[in-house]
Parts: C-alpha cells; sequence; structure tokens
C-alpha cells in the first residue's frame, strides 16, 4: 500500500523518539497503520548538531520549507514549542494541502479555535494527543471514547513536575528550593521552571480539554491559575496532619450550567485516586452523565510516553481515523456552548497559611478580616512559637481552614490580610476538594 | 444527512440505557456522530413485558428477522448474552450486511477469532467496546490510542461482583457469604453468580483483550482461572497484616518471549493504584514499551455505564471510525502471535492458608510436602488454637508466604497436601503481586 510520507519539524527528545520508533519498529507501525509511513523530511535549526538517532541520509534538513513545499508529505509532525513562528509554520502546512501532528500546548491554549477553524476551512485536519498529559491518550479518551456522555467534570494533575516536586517534598520532608534544584539536576525540570510551578503549562492544557470536552474556547485570563512555587514543607505537613495530599489539580466542571475552571494547589483526601498519583505521573479524572467517574493515568512527559501519544495521532492520520474525528470535533460556535462561570463567584472551601509575627492580637486581626469578608472559620492551628533565633523571632505559621466560600470574599479579605504588619510575608492558600 | 438506521437485538439493562440517551440526548448524539441515529426496529423476546422506557410505536418486535431482513439497517446492536444462539445471529447479521456492535463477552470468548475473520471477508465490522470493563474504553485505548507501543502487559480488575464483595468483607469484616448475600438483594450480584465469583468472567474478558494487545488467540483452558469464591474473612484479614489488600487479578504479560496468563485472588500492597480499585469499580493497567505504565479506571457495569462503551461504538460506526479500526486490528495470523507459557511454567509467590486440626506434626507435614516439591517458604504463621467450640476442636489456620516458585510445582503440592488427614479443608492458595 502507498507510504504515508511525513515531515517532522524540531527534532529534540520527543522528534528523536518519535524517529526512534518510526525506523526501529517499521514493521509493526505499518501493521497497525495499515500501510508504511515513510519519515521523508525532518527540520531543525542546526545540522551540525550531534543526535543520538541516526536518519537516513538526505532526510535532514534545515530549511522547513523544504517539508512545506514537497508535494509528496502529506502529513507534518510538527514538534516545535511556543506560539511564534509556531503559529505561522502551522497555518503555511496547512495552506500547503498538509495533515499536522503536535504537541504543542502553548499553540492550541492561545490559538486553538482559529487554528482549528482554518483547518476546517481547508479541509485539512489537526491531531493534538502529544499537546496534554503526555502519554495518557486523554483527547482521544474525551473526543471519542466517552463521546456518547456530556462530559460534567474533569479533574486532573496534568503538570509532571510539579507533581513530582510536591512528592518529593512530601516524602523527603525537603524544601521547595532543595527539591527544585535536584529536578533540575535530573531533568524532570527545565533551567527556567515558571510555566510549570506558576500553574501556566496546567492552565493552558486545562484551555485544551475545555474546548473538546464543552465545546467552549476560553483563555487564561477567564480563570484563576495558581502554582506551587509559594508552598513550604509546612503546607504539605499540615495537610497530611489534617489527612490530605497537596496536588497541583486543574479543574473544569458544570456548575449550575456555567463552566467553573481552575487551577491551584489542591488538599485532597489521602488515597483518593489523585491523592495516590507519585513523581512525575498524570492522572485525569472524567465525570460523564452517563458513564460516571472514570480514570485515566500515565506518564506525563518524557521521550518515549510522549512520542506514544504522537505516534498514536500518526498512525490514526494513516488509517484516517484522525481525519473523521477532527470533522466530529463539536468547536465553539457548533455546539452548546458555556458560559465560564465569573471569578468572584466560584465556591471553595480554603487552606490559608499566615507567617505571623508573634505580637499581641495578630489572630484577631486575621479572624476579623475573614469574618468581616464573610469567611467563617472551620478549624485553626498554632502552636507554640519557636525559640528566639539570633536574636530574632521567627515568624510563627498560624493555619486556617475556612467553610465554603467564594474566590471574590477570599481574594478581598486576601488583599486586607497581606497589608497587615503583623504578617512575615503573604498569606499563602489552597483550595480544598471535596 | 442520512441518518444512520439501526436495530438493537435485546432490550435488557443495558438496551434500555442505550435507547434512553439514544431517545434523550438525540441532538447531542447527533452532532458527535455527524448525523442522526435512528432506532429503527428493537428486538425482544415478550412483546407484553413491562418496561421504563416508551419507544416510537412500531419500533417493538419478536423478530429478530425484522432486524436482519430490513436493508434500511446498516447497523445491529446486538445485546443478547451467551453464545447459542448469538453466535448464529451475529453471523446472519453479518451475511446480511450489517455491521454489528456487541456487548457479548462470552461469545466473543469463545469464537471472536472466527466472527472476526468472518467479517473481514464479508467486508463487515464489528465493535465490542462494552464486551470488557463497562465503561472503561479499554478496547479503544488498546486498540488505538496505544497502538504506537508493544504492550508488554495488561493486569486488571475485569469483575465488578468480585471487587465489590472483596472490599466489602475488606471493610465491613463480613464474611463471603454474608456479603453475597447482600450484593444479590443490591443487583451486584446475578441470582446464580457461578461465572462472576469463579474467575470465569474475567477469563473471558483476559481473553478478548489478549487477542487484541497481542494478536494472539488463547481459550481458557490454557491458562489457570481461579476465583474467590474459597476466600474466607481469615484470608483478607491476614494479607491485611502483610501489608496487602486482596483484588481478583487478570493478568497477560510477555515473560521471555511467552505469554503468560493468569486470573487469581492476588495479594496487592496497599495503596497502589490496584489496590485502591473499590466495589464494582474495574480498572485496567496497560504497560506498553514507549507509554510505560498507564491505568485505565470506571465503572465495570451498570446500565449507563455499559451503555456509554455501547454509544461510543455506535458513534464510531456511525463516523466510520469503527469501521477503520476493525480493518487494522491485527488478528491472529496477520502479525506477531506469541506462545502461550505453560501452565506448569507460571513463576509466582503464593500464599496459602490451611485449616489444620490442632494435632501433632501438622506444620511438619506441610513444610515436608512443600519442600520436596521444592517450593521454599518465605514466612509462616499459625496463632494460637481458639479455645474448644461445643466439645469440637475447632480448625487452626495456618499461612504461609512461599518465595518464588512455579505453578506446576504448586500444584503438584497441592495435590499432595489436600491428602493429608489433618487438613480440615482443602488448602486456599492466592498469587502475591510483585
Amino acid at each position: 500500500m502507498k507510504p504515508l510520507k511525513i515531515g517532522m519539524i524540531g527534532f529534540g527528545t520527543v522528534g528523536g523518539g518519535v524517529a526512534k520508533i518510526l525506523l526501529g519498529e517499521a514493521e509493526r507501525i505499518t501493521r497497525r497503520a495499515g500501510r508504511p509511513i515513510e519519515l521523508r523530511r525532518v527540520a531543525v535549526r542546526d545540522l551540525n548538531k550531534a543526535r543520538d538517532i541516526d536518519l537516513p541520509p538526505g532526510v535532514l534538513t534545515d530549511r522547513i520549507a523544504d517539508i512545506v513545499d514537497d508535494p509528496e508529505i502529506e502529513l507534518a509532525v510538527q514538534l516545535m514549542g511556543g506560539t511564534d513562528p509556531a503559529r505561522e509554520v502551522m497555518l503555511s502546512l496547512l495552506s500547503a494541502g498538509k495533515d499536522v501532528v503536535t504537541a504543542n500546548k502553548a499553540l492550541l491554549c492561545e490559538h486553538g479555535a482559529e487554528l482549528f477553524a482554518h483547518a476546517r476551512e481547508l479541509g485539512r485536519s489537526i491531531a493534538f494527543e502529544a499537546s496534554v498529559a503526555g502519554g495518557i491518550p486523554i483527547i482521544a479518551n474525551v473526543c471519542c471514547a466517552l463521546a456518547g456522555n456530556q462530559i460534567t467534570s474533569l479533574s486532573a494533575i496534568l503538570n509532571g513536575t510539579s507533581n513530582f516536586i510536591l512528592t518529593e517534598m512530601a516524602d523527603k520532608e525537603e524544601s521547595y528550593g532543595d527539591v527544585l534544584r535536584r529536578a533540575q539536576e535530573l531533568g524532570y525540570a527545565e533551567a527556567d521552571p515558571a510555566m510549570d510551578v506558576d500553574g501556566t503549562d496546567a492552565a493552558q492544557k486545562l484551555v485544551i480539554l475545555t474546548l473538546l470536552a464543552f465545546g467552549t474556547a476560553v483563555s487564561l485570563s477567564q480563570f484563576p491559575c495558581t502554582g506551587i512555587d509559594s508552598l513550604e514543607l509546612d503546607d504539605l505537613k499540615c495537610a497530611d496532619e489534617l489527612g490530605y495530599v497537596v496536588k497541583l489539580l486543574a479543574v473544569a466542571r458544570l456548575h449550575d450550567g456555567k463552566l467553573e475552571l481552575h487551577v491551584s494547589p489542591t488538599l485532597v483526601r489521602k488515597h483518593l485516586p489523585l491523592a495516590d498519583v507519585q513523581g512525575a505521573f498524570n492522572a485525569v479524572k472524567v465525570t460523564g452523565d452517563a458513564v460516571g467517574e472514570t480514570w485515566f493515568s500515565g506518564q506525563g512527559a518524557g521521550q518515549l510516553p510522549t512520542a506514544s501519544a504522537v505516534l498514536a495521532d500518526i498512525i490514526d492520520m494513516a488509517v484516517g481515523r484522525a481525519q473523521l474525528t477532527f470533522k466530529t470535533l463539536v468547536l465553539p460556535g457548533e455546539g452548546a456552548e458555556y458560559e465560564v462561570q465569573p471569578i468572584d463567584d466560584i465556591v471553595s472551601k480554603f487552606y490559608l497559611r499566615f507567617n505571623a509575627l508573634d505580637r499581641p492580637h495578630v489572630l484577631a486581626d486575621i479572624t476579623d478580616i475573614l469574618g468581616r469578608n464573610g469567611i467563617s472559620i472551620a478549624s485553626v492551628v498554632q502552636h507554640e512559637s519557636p525559640e528566639v533565633q539570633n536574636g530574632k523571632e521567627p515568624p510563627v505559621p498560624v493555619f486556617i481552614m475556612t467553610h465554603r466560600t467564594t474566590e471574590g470574599k477570599m481574594r478581598a479579605a486576601e488583599a486586607e490580610l497581606n497589608r497587615l504588619d503583623s504578617l512575615h510575608s503573604p498569606c499563602v492558600r489552597m483550595s480544598v476538594a471535596e
């Protein structure tokens, strides 16, 4: 049967993994795809960079145009990161009549609705399994395998770096900074880990899942996003004492007909499935109106897990399934869309930590501000203050769990709280999963 | 767009759920399927039976021929159980030019390879998501979403009734018999629960997964299958003390190039994901050579979860995906097939419980038999014997954990052990997951 000729743009970790499997397991892939997959061109920035995989002669090029302009190439595997020039490259690939497989979450988060609409107009298809949750085939499950359902809620651990850091902090009782440094040495965290630890990466993935599960295009500015970068070991210990573990959760759920969205470090009851997700693993809980709760879990990143997702898309394109799936995606403007719940209206229980100076009336000030903002307190823990160190009075951690309240009330209270002279540092806040 | 006209054979719990969603959520299903799905005929045995869902007039029939012979019906949803006449009905549906969606695991376990080959010859397709693990879309994930991988191992909880009984026994410290009766009252267990609790149901599902993941057709006689029906509360308590929970595990894995298969109650380390699967939930751990470990979990039975799986197949048929998937399934004779590891060669650690009479030399007899069969003992627990009750000396439970040994040695030893006069009942055996 006629081979499917593909061009790959970008040849980093994931691209290397895809090439390794395409070249090393050609017979198996051909059987699954119903025809041979030929890796015709691979475009890279630097032809002379050392690589741990040998491509056949003539495959490597430093000109993206060699892929865009090659009429034999039907499918482009676009593995470049960022949005610029990735957006332009994808538009030119689509315009040149190619289907596209991509792993670029930032691109799809920011321009997904536009790119999908553009591909539809041109009769082309985009597949993007690898853009969310690495090796977990969550896109296929949300778009196809659960298609009989109205999905009512998604609750997910989508950032492996954050989950690795939280797991190690809790298991080894190490500080955030120490674990982050170790994660960087081990290659689990980037040299600049900001997007991972501040929640942005998880939020971008949540935007993509929301588009698919709820047919609704949202932007990062429409929902609250907090990362794990202000957490201290004390927070994890306190959560543990209370019977919880801390996870960076991304949540999208229908609530009174509106779409509630947020990314935040969250206290999850011990031994619930999401609480037991360890290290760099990802997990997604999907609730559907027919299927009830389902769970998907696996490695959220890494060369071969991500290559597994890219290969599923390549095989789906070769078979013709991906084109059918892309046609039936219910995109914004095509079905029931949901209004995003205003940030201030989101309801949750919260965990708060204050590093207070050991002065009279501190607890009274804190509880007064919470009370005046209509937030009622479920529990308070303040331990006896530690000894004076080097003549300095160390701050005393005060932990407060609230009853259910709104994000709006909480934000108003936080603004007031953080103006208190008696706080050593801004209040740290987490959600509590119910 | 032209509607897809379907005929449904069987209108029990699952069929009712499918009809409820098709009729109640027609707009949503149409959007996902790209065209309307019309439930044209539903064949039942008894037209007069009361049903909790109203079908449009003229839909209900008591003649399967009304579906087989209707040229307008392109897709049959075959929800009858058992193999006879289900096999003949499926053959006649395929011969009449219809694609088939089925939930019948017994049929596919026994005749899957034949039916699939027959459908291929006729250019027809079969989809069967609902035959394994209820609402968990495990068939789609094994066949499509993980297609870039060679699956190397499947380890699964596939029988919800058994898992419900084991969970309740452990949580409420109730006997097997008491929980089974309650499960029957609640509708979680059939009036005749034999196929569920003796492991057959899980083994049938394992046969289907093995066909898909390893392209190898196996029969139930080729691998050991033990149920939970000889377990006592003592076994679960002993497992708990040792740091384990008991799960009925179905396992298929490549081992030295051979396929190791078994279904047995198994000690799983506490807090591993499979150990935390509660109640009637199912779970499947799939290991692939690229993706590593992935987990899928959800409700293993029930009206709407199973209907969710049937609807995924119906939508896939309407879209055309299911036909492409069926074409690319690598069936026996089409790819790498694996030899099944001989039963006697399967290696495991075992847990053994003996109900021994409190006599001299009992433990010596047991350990002598194990030793002569080459089985070495990792640990022994025997508590002081209970008080004499009603003048009768109650049997004393003796628990033994072995080191790794083979099924063959274990079976030989068991045969000898069960001839000992000093045992009150046959030895109970479980595997220990590593």
